[in-house]
């Protein structure tokens, strides 16, 4: 197919939508989304296919810009320029993806980072990773589905990276009406190495979690790391080792690493004997939390111990599981650390709060009885940037702990 | 005065406080305050001089530990330990600090930090500055203002300064009936010099804005300063420079430093100068808001631009006026913002939440039509913990934003 026409875009004939009248202030306010409420729902309308471009205008004839559509997702509409005109074929999408590489090359340093953080990079649905010379793509949106083979011209253009895969099996796919699938869309060899802290991690960009690494966490590791010299170190839910690992080549003494999936801890047992950690790392399989509770009862304890789960609210209505959940691992957590060590713990659900998480940690440590100072309250790092109006899509929140006594 | 007698502490006569049937959930739940409608206020407890020793037990018996105890106040007993019979002598002033001092030169390094940030640190209403070899002292409280004397015997065997300074000057002293006063506790001198990321910076501790110097930026003041290689930067409300020289150091072009207290400029210059940062660094005096509608009127821009105001809400009445002022200082802030530029805002107004903050700058940059990336969120560094049962102690509250064009 041509990459030129992946939209039959043509922003002279681009299709007009309508604002509802009274229900232009989000959009009016900067806000990048429309919500299918707040558009006038034409026959017309619902008949374009999802992930046409459309020129967004308010029922007072304010021109809004080029919006991608989809009639059938509870956002409708998504911003992509404020501009009516804008064309978008291949240049619009280069110099788009060419101030994000700028940006991060800038920020990150070294060629292993979140290239493209959805919303906030002007590119509303799209993730794109970047592992030095291969880059992995999620579009969570028909208009950025439809706009991949731009996106792929534009990247091999721009990095001339030696592979491309998608990985579009995340479930808020379906939100949009678009099958999960994964597979290359450039190149042939789909495994990948992460540099980070002077460690090389090997990635399957095709079967890893996310697209096959966490670079959200990657600050958050460097300043656990700092803590670790000559400490001993438990890393729950550990994945592929990378906090553990870190705070090994930064001296741990001991580090544990704690996962329940073998896939996991021998992808991390591969990092450490490459590395030459030799005994100071070991690997403990299992159901972190009762893991930890065994822990607990046979007296062992821990300079530093991070608790990175998966996200214990994976909708709205698991809040209170959740808030219960990360009570129970922070007291976990808490009385495993040695006293004066320092706690780290994560969590990636989107729908709990910061404040919430911090309340349901609190609440755990208290239950230990032990004193605890709040060191750092962090995010992701800054190649996950947010739109300043969609704050709740910082999704990573993270404590650093210390337990004096 | 005796330092071993400034509590007139005797442990196994140690008043007994309790609390009211049913007011005992907070206490029981690890909370570092009782108020004083949790409290039986008894005559006899009415009559404790303010900043007394206590035990606090509940209605059912169980005890809660040692506290100070302040009739006056609406934050009636702060706990200081959960051993009811922990003696209040020098010792135990000297072990808190002591923990204090070695947790504080492992997170910092260099001696110039927050060495005591009150709850947090196991010591309720207390901060401590450090300065090198001298020392700002803030007791908040009536019962750190009690232990005074034997807080500055413990800081000179610990660190042996050269000067202990009270700056008990902070309007919350008037919540605890306490005067405001200022002046030598120990040592003739009370000049003192922070270094941080290569400079040096002249502090008054009797005169300067808080203990003289803002701790709690430094690691934004370096976020900021990597940013700022080449750059032009406005620092806007600088006081004595911390942003806009740091920006320096790390080479940029030109800074200019913008404040309306003459006092402040002279100092930041001073220390431009001592630096030898020539033409590079320049001082323009006047109301920061009004300067910027000036500066943005004659088209001036910055690559970098800073806007660290003192706190817009002194009182939770001030909050609506406080968001637009926020937002106010957003639009301004980012109208003077060059493409592909970057500006850190700040608010260290207790009585805005960082949803809050984040709110006003969203909707102030959103007023300029500007895409916006908001790269990090940010707070005090490692040396300002924050209770985790306080998380609204957490004062200050940083943005760092990308502005694409």
């Amino acid at each position: 197919m041509s990459t030129e026409t992946a939209f039959l875009d043509d922003a002279a004939s681009r299709p007009v939508l309508r604002l509802m009248p009274g229900r232009d202030k989000r959009v009016k306010s900067g806000h990048p989304w429309a919500f299918s409420n707040e558009i006038n729902m034409t026959p017309e309308a619902r008949a374009l296919p999802a992930g046409t471009p459309v020129r967004l205008e308010g029922d007072d004839g304010v021109k809004h810009g080029t919006w991608l559509f989809n009639a059938h997702s509870l956002i409708a509409a998504r911003r992509l320029s404020p501009d009516p005109g804008m064309v978008l074929g291949s240049a619009f999408f280069r110099s788009r993806l060419a101030e994000c590489l700028a940006l991060r090359d800038r920020l990150v340093g070294a060629p292993f980072y979140r290239l493209v953080h959805a919303e906030a990079d002007g590119l509303p649905g799209l993730v794109i990773d970047r592992y030095g010379d291969a880059l992995a793509l999620q579009a969570n949106t028909a208009g950025m589905d439809r706009a991949t083979p731009l996106l792929v011209a534009a990247l091999r253009e721009l990095i001339d990276p030696r592979a491309i895969v998608a990985r579009n099996d995340s479930a808020v796919r379906g939100l949009e009406g678009l099958k999960e699938e994964s597979g290359l869309l450039h190149g042939e060899d789909a495994t990948a190495r992460v540099r980070e802290g002077g460690l090389d991690f090997s990635i399957d960009l095709l079967s890893g979690q996310k697209t096959g690494w966490f670079f959200d966490q990657r600050d958050n590791r460097a300043r656990v790391a700092a803590l670790a010299k000559d400490a001993t170190v438990l890393d729950a839910f550990c994945h592929t080792g990378g906090f553990g690992l870190l705070a090994a080549q930064a001296g741990a003494r001991q580090v544990t690493l704690l996962d329940r999936s073998e896939h996991a801890l021998a992808l991390a047992m591969d990092t450490a004997r490459r590395h030459g950690f030799g005994e100071s790392v070991s690997a403990k399989r299992g159901d972190a939390m009762e893991v930890m509770e065994a822990m607990i009862g046979t007296g062992q304890r821990f300079d530093v111990v991070v608790a990175d789960p998966p996200a214990f609210a994976k909708a709205r209505k698991d809040h209170p599981a959740a808030m219960r959940g990360y009570a129970r691992l922070a007291r976990l957590a808490a009385t495993l650390v040695a006293p004066g060590g320092y706690l780290f713990m994560a969590s990636c659900s989107h729908h709990v709060s910061p404040g919430d998480f911090t309340d349901a940690v609190a609440q755990g440590i208290a239950r230990t009885r032990r004193h605890a100072r709040l060191l750092a309250t962090t995010g992701a790092g800054m190649d996950h940037p947010v739109h300043p109006l969609l704050p709740e899509s910082a999704y990573l929140k993270g404590l650093l702990l210390h337990l004096p006594a």
